[in-house]
């Protein structure tokens, strides 16, 4: 795994600093496009361009089962995992709908779901059948770590090949925002309930058992739980091992990665803490509605596009986000400057 | 200006249930696309339709002069006005760059700029050479305020022909934030200050000024501003009269309006004032960077999409949102139910 700590190249400064001169001189007064500028001149120096331009958009959805969901902490029982990587496969499913607004290339790859399935047209590169309950034992072996990880890194590989401009995770996995909550409150050292939430819609008696079994894995583990990837380890799912596998590789290659929700920014504050210059190539697509984001968020010092109270995951939210960053884009390249349009501006 | 009044429809409540069953069976938790569910169901109710659909989309950039100008309310020149109509009309503003992404219908209007020009390819109904200096005398006559309330019922009548599906008004002028302040401070009767922002980029003590400029006008028409309309005829601009009749007329032409920000808000807010409603019919695009725009919106009881620090106006916050309704549309229409997918529910 020595792979996740290889070079990440940082911005260029030369491009950033051109494309900052750029908007200053676009015909609105200075600052008035807000985020969408600074998106602009971000990928001005991620891309080393003038003309940053995000028109091919990949979108790898990774799926996998989790052990934990022996505990009753998802509203949903097991089997919809599954259930949705076929509606993923018949392109029915809203990160179906969403990519195909958008024109992304789209791919679901099983990680690990409970038992294979016959279902076509989806990437299988398993790492077991589903993780372990990580209630009782390490969710997955160092072996199935290093599987899943390059399963993301491949996904990344196929996103280059096809010139994408911009990297997107989706997950899917019943019982994952247990996984994701039990990792960042590992990360962060602050307490379950602050990280636990409502997943796809549990009542708050639920949250607390939730929340229950959260603490008493911590204190299972505890003594394993030395550096992020022994966290991902004894606490973590396939998918979230493969999302953070592509977003370290999709920085070191060079690709900018858009982050989805909760469990995508876990795997982000994962790579951030294992290959800290992955943060210049991350842009964050919305703020969850699940609880425990916001705080994830801010570890990241993540200032997100929307907040429209969105908590599918499925990549969904980033997804949404896309054409905010082709237009911020567009304006960037398109817009005439002061000069050129005979503007007074004094 | 009896026509104000005329009556709105209701949405239609047979479609909005039937759009909230739906939502209810698609192959996601229920409420997990956050603010896309609720656009999705309204327009489904107010369009009467089972596939609701935002295709084909209007913009009416309306322009006008400002004789508050004068009092160095603004950090650009007047002239900014008309070269901005110029740029627009040669397609290099951002409306331009944003309406060409999501392939608007376009037009400008110049109600009423500080002279006629000779730009071509602009709609021209001009209410006068630009308004009177409101800080001296009413800023336009009764019958200036109903040309250009007309002009603004014709820009919807051009979109209705276009088989619009979604009106979208954004504004130029310069100086027209202290017009649109000063109507908010009469309409609500908060402090000016809440309501004085930066505009274009002023700096503190210039929004002070503005501050004051504001609330000695206020003093000087106190006993004239008995109604909406008075309010408008001594303290408003040309394009807010327009927007303020292409809002009404929309709604009472059964086409959903996209407010952009804090001018279009305050004319959103003579709308619904003087016909209640409207308000069924305005989505609002997002939350301006503008002082004054959070309060305006708090007014209208408005949840708007985005929250990007943008402060441009033109219309670009509202075009900016356009995707996101369209994508709530198609998520609406293309996701499979759990039924369909043979999705466990249980």
């Amino acid at each position: 795994m020595d792979w996740l700590t290889n070079k990440i190249n940082l911005p260029d400064q030369g491009f950033y600093q051109k494309a900052l001169n750029k908007q200053a001189q676009l015909t609105k007064p200075l600052g008035s496009l807000g985020l969408l500028e600074n998106i602009a001149v971000r990928l001005a120096a991620l891309q080393k361009t003038e003309q940053p331009a995000i028109e091919k958009v990949w979108v790898s959805v990774f799926a996998a089962d989790h052990g934990i969901a022996e505990e009753s902490v998802s509203a949903f029982p097991q089997v919809v995992t599954t259930e949705m990587v076929k509606n993923f496969a018949n392109e029915s499913a809203a990160i179906n709908v969403l990519s195909r607004f958008v024109n992304a290339d789209f791919e679901v790859i099983d990680v690990g779901l409970l038992a294979a399935t016959d279902i076509s047209g989806i990437i299988v590169e398993r790492a077991g059948n589903g993780t372990a309950n990580f209630a009782k034992q390490a969710a997955m072996t160092e072996e199935q770590l290093r599987k899943a990880l390059t399963t993301g890194k491949s996904a990344v590989e196929r996103a280059k090949k096809q010139q994408s401009q911009l990297f997107i995770g989706g997950e899917m996995g019943i019982a994952n925002t247990t996984s994701a909550s039990a990792i960042a409150v590992a990360l962060t050292g602050l307490p379950v309930a602050q990280l636990t939430g409502a997943g796809t819609g549990l009542d708050d008696a639920a949250i607390q058992h939730k929340a229950k079994v959260i603490q008493q894995s911590l204190i299972l583990h505890q003594k394993f739980l030395e550096n992020p990837l022994k966290v991902l380890q004894y606490l973590g799912g396939f998918e979230i091992a493969a999302l953070l596998g592509a977003y370290i590789f999709s920085a070191q290659q060079g690709l900018p990665v858009l982050i989805d929700g909760f469990i995508c920014s876990v795997a982000a504050l994962l790579a951030v803490k294992i290959n800290p210059e992955t943060k210049s190539w991350f842009f964050y697509a919305h703020r969850s509605q699940e609880k425990g984001h916001q705080i994830v968020l801010e570890q990241l010092q993540a200032n997100p596009l929307l907040d429209l109270n969105m908590r599918l995951g499925e990549g969904s939210g980033a997804v949404a986000a896309v054409p905010l960053l082709q237009m911020a884009c567009k304006l960037h390249n398109e817009m005439a400057t002061f000069e050129q349009a005979e503007i007074t501006t004094q």
